[in-house]
């Protein structure tokens, strides 16, 4: 408020609310004011779960009959007399700010920007408690499927399977729509799991998290099926092995975003694989799976102790499959030990 | 655009570009104009499905490196020599139409509302076909967990257990989270499904949908476990029935929103639950799970033929639980048949 130059703000984006608030019910706003601050909902809270409680220190408004939770805490700091309102405007859609501004024409409106988003970056140790806690029910879902029969089965059946296992060790839920990538999809980002058939001799990539608290975490594995990998891919995982572990060795405190991003890339890049380069190796996680920093060429700006953020560089070779390998992280001083992988499952190449 | 008054149309919100462009890679915009449509996507468009391929009369534009395909769509209708572009404002942020503002300046930039979804309401029979079919499919997998032993497993192994059954029968996935709610939870909607265990005397209520080629439908029952429903269950039951029989029935060609939504209410509001009473009874399914018509007492317009809905009136009781059936059909003319129901399981109140 104070950079923004307005006696309150309205938080609308749900996982700022959640930060803020700690509680986030569907439909809900956070009004902060400089006297008090008013989480104001759509209907009964306990009606319209999220995850957590309200913090106590908040006022509750509830809209008994429904309606547009920001569009009333408009109206509210117009009627406590504010003379201007901070809105999250890369949130906030057109039609609604204009809502926003109909229902207290003596607001001036002006633009949070990404405040709480910067809040969100560094992370404290209860959050990071909940991000561990995540990553290891991601590691022992992962590490049972590898235990179990692959070959013959879908690549929905297998992600629908992972994610079954996540909330059996205690997640929320998926982190993400997990990814399982066989054959020719394998090392594509992103990949939907489709009916294609795990071979023997594919490459699977495997990419799940799980949400622990609202908190998620990422990792991300490739083996080959069958009994001994072919030459091609032994060379390539060393490849993609080489840069993640380059982009995971330079994760530090002061550490340019562009400079994690280049060690990882520069792997890549000599090695002949500079045409299947990924926009970006890693990202930011928290109570979204993608939030600030991007770990890309133009980002900007430097690492701090406590940002947990992904590694995940990857090769996808069209029509052959590819390779990416995952991890989450926090940067850590030296002084503590460095990097502290929160995703422990083994990165050998494992032929299943 | 004709009603915009606009040369150029922009439409970003991802239903609306599948509607119309038959696929939506994930941050595309579709571009239209007076001689030809380009769909804008930020990638190539086979890493990033969706679902379906593009409409084969559109001419593709990817941005090789990435960005916001409607920032650049602007910039190309600008380039076009366009002087003005209805864009979508109920789905763009204050930031991306600033950003669409600023790269092309000669543009006048107007609402195009929701002129996309209007189209979207009345569905042709291939759109009906494919919620047919994902009826089908949810009746399959509820179906086929009624049959199983539901005593002592928790909401939350329940609706994933139900999802799995989803894709099993062919979904492309859930249409929304499957809610699971049993004793005190059951009968509340959009439930999220909690660690709570079925058990003897339980009303259960589960709600689910299945995706079929991007189409959403959605069932909801409520049952009782053990062998005899208690009296308070049955009078409970017997008055949502009727209340939803009621709903259903008044589908027709012509009957207003609201009084679709009025005939299921009344029931429910003689009965003396108007307390318990629900803001809407029921609302339009297709791309989205949650689009136009709206079947709530303020609502206006009245049904077309070919307009699929649901009907989903229910009662929660608090510290009790309560009663929701939910049903997907299309209107239909009485000459036709009248109402066309898809989701067929049955509304008896099965004792499990």
């Amino acid at each position: 408020m104070t950079a923004a130059g307005t006696a309150a703000a309205l938080v609308t984006r749900p996982a700022n609310v959640r930060y803020l608030a700690a509680a986030a019910p569907q439909g809900s706003a956070l009004l902060l004011g400089r006297r008090e601050d008013l989480l104001v909902c759509a209907g009964p809270p306990d009606d319209r779960p999220y995850d957590g409680r309200p913090d106590e220190n908040l006022r509750l408004h509830v809209l008994p009959t429904g309606g547009d939770a920001a569009v009333a805490a408009a109206d509210l700091a117009g009627a406590q007399s504010a003379d201007s309102l901070a809105v999250e405007e890369h949130h906030l859609t057109v039609a609604r700010h204009r809502a926003l501004a109909s229902v207290a024409p003596a607001l001036r409106l002006t633009d949070l920007g990404g405040a709480v988003e910067q809040l969100r970056v560094v992370k404290d140790e209860e959050e990071i408690s909940c991000l561990r806690i995540g990553a290891e029910i991601a590691d022992q879902a992962l590490g049972e499927l590898l235990e179990s029969i692959l070959v013959g089965r879908t690549e929905r059946h297998l992600a629908l399977e992972l994610e079954r296992r996540l909330v059996d060790h205690g997640a929320d839920g998926p982190a993400f729509p997990t990814s399982v990538a066989t054959g020719p999809n394998s090392g594509r980002r992103g990949h939907r799991p489709t009916d294609r058939r795990v071979e023997e001799g594919d490459f699977l990539t495997v990419c799940l998290g799980a949400t622990y608290r609202g908190y998620r975490c990422e990792i991300g594995r490739t083996f080959v099926i069958g009994t001994s990998p072919a030459d091609w891919q032994i060379e390539l995982y060393d490849v993609v092995f080489a840069a993640q572990r380059a982009g995971r060795e330079s994760l530090a405190p002061g550490a340019g975003y562009r400079d994690v991003d280049r060690a990882a890339r520069q792997v890549l890049d000599s090695a002949g694989y500079a045409e299947a380069l990924p926009p970006l190796t890693g990202h930011g996680v928290g109570l979204e799976i993608d939030e600030d920093p991007q770990l890309a060429p133009a980002a900007m700006g430097k690492l701090d102790a406590c940002v947990p953020v992904t590694v995940e560089p990857g090769v996808h070779l069209p029509g052959r499959g590819g390779v990416r390998i995952d991890d989450t992280l926090v940067v850590r001083p030296e002084a503590d030990g460095g990097p502290e992988l929160l995703t422990i499952t083994t990165k050998e190449l494992l032929a299943l």
